[in-house]
């Protein structure tokens, strides 16, 4: 049982979103990952969202790309929160995946992210920090984590040349 | 048993897709019609979907706006013709509904129409003219309504003042 | 002490965020609101993010139009999630607003809605949905709700005319 | 004679609708392909479309990029069903394509699918699955195509590393 | 015989075509105008731009809004110049129109002017300026009318209050 | 003196220039071109613009990229033909300089291309066809560049391999 | 002599550009307002900027919509700084008034605000905070209109019902 | 003690910011830069912007990226003018950065710059002709910077070829 599932409409999702996953593996946090398509996989999307309270899942990341179902049709079906990555797209940079995902009418929502590498991560932090509502030891990692982040940054402006 | 089906995602779709059916109705083909909402009747919308062949059911037309995964859901779960029309959104004229139905990646289309009532009235026109491929009367009906379109357009020409 | 804190970034975001407080209000969780003006008052806003993990806050909810760094800011002086609203803009619709909001750098996440009002109830939903996750009673309330926009949808169907 | 009958703007689309040719090669199902551009060979275009019903023509699938008038106006001269491939286009990425297309008046429907590839692939299925609501052995193999589909993509889940 | 020919895709063009018209008329050039659907008058079209030069046509003036062919597909049966104006429109603001006009492949140009009455106008003064290279009365009309937008505009800053 | 002057804001413009250049050769029409930048050589471009008809130009070309105010500029400055190619940018892909283009004011008009290199292959089209209503040599080279185009679209389509 | 110089496009702006010029009243500094039309007041436009050095202006501020060249001219002629305000269009919102505003070219910066009334406030204020670098007084006067901001937003959300 | 400060939200702006920076340098005028991330030195932004005046900066420059917060929340936080350079962003080309930036509610004015290098090179320029309101010999710069160019704009237009 993993608090965090992490699933994605297609294979050539992965390079993105394991951007997001190897932080989760950084936090020491156990989740599960799938290929599930909206579009292709219907039935097991279903099936997938309606389980997934019972199988003690308490956050759901989903990326997809174009128009992009899986996020909100995901959320259409468990009362978890869902996290979405919008994928990056060849023709449209992505603003059709992003639209797919954030313009949900009212009832269904997705914690939409920004377009690809950017909002596969800060998925991972999301559904982190919604953990660590309840957890201190996460909620710790994310202040940690951003510690890090934060002197990195400083360190960097002392290498422009 | 209707040859066609028409889904709405919401009730206020329904001023718009109503001009699509008055079509239907002028041509004096049956149709059923249906608030299904993808994502607050995931479950009912499936059934729908899966239903649709062994119903008798030949094209269907589903109308939705903003993240509007209503058509491509449905295209996901039958192998009938499906055709999207666009809703016309407050925010953002209806972009965000014409990417999230347009936008389907290989393997499933939706037969997307213009945003709003030029859509619902071509979802209506472009299921004739599918069921009139073979239907010789239906596709006389088509030529007849162009035929009435054509001389109405020269008409209005006399009347510009 | 409120588990769900709401900020806006003007007192005119106010007819836009009351309808998502209507939802808290009608599942009985206590809330908090506030107008926090990103630019008009910088010290506030970060003084109130810094604090909210310490005034026992859970989740933040903030909604701000054009160039709204309201939630973006928020999210990055607290670990706690933080759910973006993007206010509908005369100019662009909003399309300022939504990039504004989720377009945000790896490392601070912001759990961005749909512009306008079905943002604002979306964002009251998931705040709801992410307490949720430790509190059955919510939960079992989140699919009551849902219960109730299946059954409404449905019995909307019966009455197109 | 072809009941399928695929044409495009410029010799420069063939590497995408190509794509859709090969799903039509697999079915089995016999096509004609030819370069109509509707700006260069209009009276070609129009005799095209007005000889197809006549021909044995049942569908017709037509690509074009940038101002794209080849669907629609084709659409305008017969009555069979015309599905649009909007081409990706170097400046705009094929939003211009696809607007050209999609937005067409009350009266003249194009089945438009998806910018480039993805809609290749979709124009080619959805004649398919327009000839398979008369045809149970293309409406089975649209059923194969899918679950092989479906099958690729379950099995793809297994391969994240 | 008139030296200019304004034609628009639907009689709901007329009041945006009109103020380009009033223009001709206050320079005493003559005109035709007509209504030409290129969707619904396909062949009315065809032969009104094949027959042009015959008839003695200079520069032909065309509107229409959406997926706007009119221009475009004039431009392609005739040598004559063609000046485009897209009309708004309700969903895209006519976005759609300008990129259906404008993006026009290598070999046809359309002459494009802004969206709505201020490209109406402005398709009517283009017309003037092209005739006015050969006719220097008309040039000094152009030299007229610019003077007078001259001293209104000066003049206008006179009032603000 | 030549009929056709040819402008642009930057040398690295003359890329995309030079392919309509090649037209003008092409049809051995004599023309004038130069770097001319409405924002680093303003008093060049005014001396240019209100000399033009006096030196015997007939049609002015200009290429602008992003904030393109070159043609604007220069149509504001003489009551000949102006016609706008926007330069395709790497940031907006040329939507930038479209809009800084064809959305003139009333009362001066610029004659918009498509943005790059069709829109500066056709922008000397244009201008020939502008030259072409009173010159029939002209008039016939584009009919005869018209057959050719016609005929190399056919031949290309028995090459789709 | 003012320090500050007010110029727009047409009298059509006076409305957005007064909220801004009220605000410069507020704070007691003297502004001269014109009407200057980039293309129909030419030469009064490189007049103005070309002398606004020796009239003893210290900041420009300029307002125009659609294809809107007045501010990067006026800058392109004079080494002032330039404040550009894009006009709200009807047909794309401003976005054509923004993109011709702030894309300009190396060299010759435009200090770019926000679409309509907020971009026409921001102008003056932006004009006072140049001023204010070496005006202490009206340093201090930016200091209390922002504590009167803050003050009022915090005043206003103890107003909400 | 600088007058000009630049930042930048990452070093990865650096390749871009250093252009302007060029500028600075070749005018001799003394600057100070560092990193300072919005969202991840939150503390250090908010006490650069407040001790700015203090420390005897006279304009600051901030270059940021995607829902680019950092020259807003500067501009927010101090009284001087704050010029913003939109980075130029993978997915959207900076869109996101540009209305991040632009769209600033009254009250908290950013001198927003156009996308990526011409930006950062405008912003120096920018924050240079603002110094040289009350500093002869850099109004002089400017003056000499502006020949230069347009010295080599006439020069690359004999170099057609």
């Amino acid at each position: 049982m993993s608090a965090i599932s992490v699933v994605m409409g297609s294979k050539s999702d992965w390079p993105t979103v394991k951007k997001g996953c190897k932080i989760l593996e950084q936090f020491g946090v156990d989740y599960e990952k799938n290929v599930i398509s909206a579009h292709r996989m219907p039935n097991e999307m279903f099936a997938f969202a309606q389980n997934a309270v019972e199988k003690g899942t308490k956050v759901i990341i989903a990326c997809a790309g174009g128009a992009a179902h899986l996020p909100g049709m995901i959320a259409a079906n468990t009362p978890l929160p869902v996290i979405g990555i919008p994928g990056q797209t060849k023709a449209l940079g992505g603003m059709d995946s992003l639209l797919s995902i954030v313009q949900m009418p009212a009832g269904i929502p997705v914690a939409t992210q920004a377009i690809g590498v950017a909002g596969a991560k800060n998925a991972a932090l999301l559904a982190l920090q919604i953990l660590g509502i309840n957890d201190p030891t996460i909620q710790q990692q994310i202040l940690d984590y951003r510690k890090q982040m934060h002197d990195q940054s400083i360190e960097s402006g002392a290498h422009l040349d």
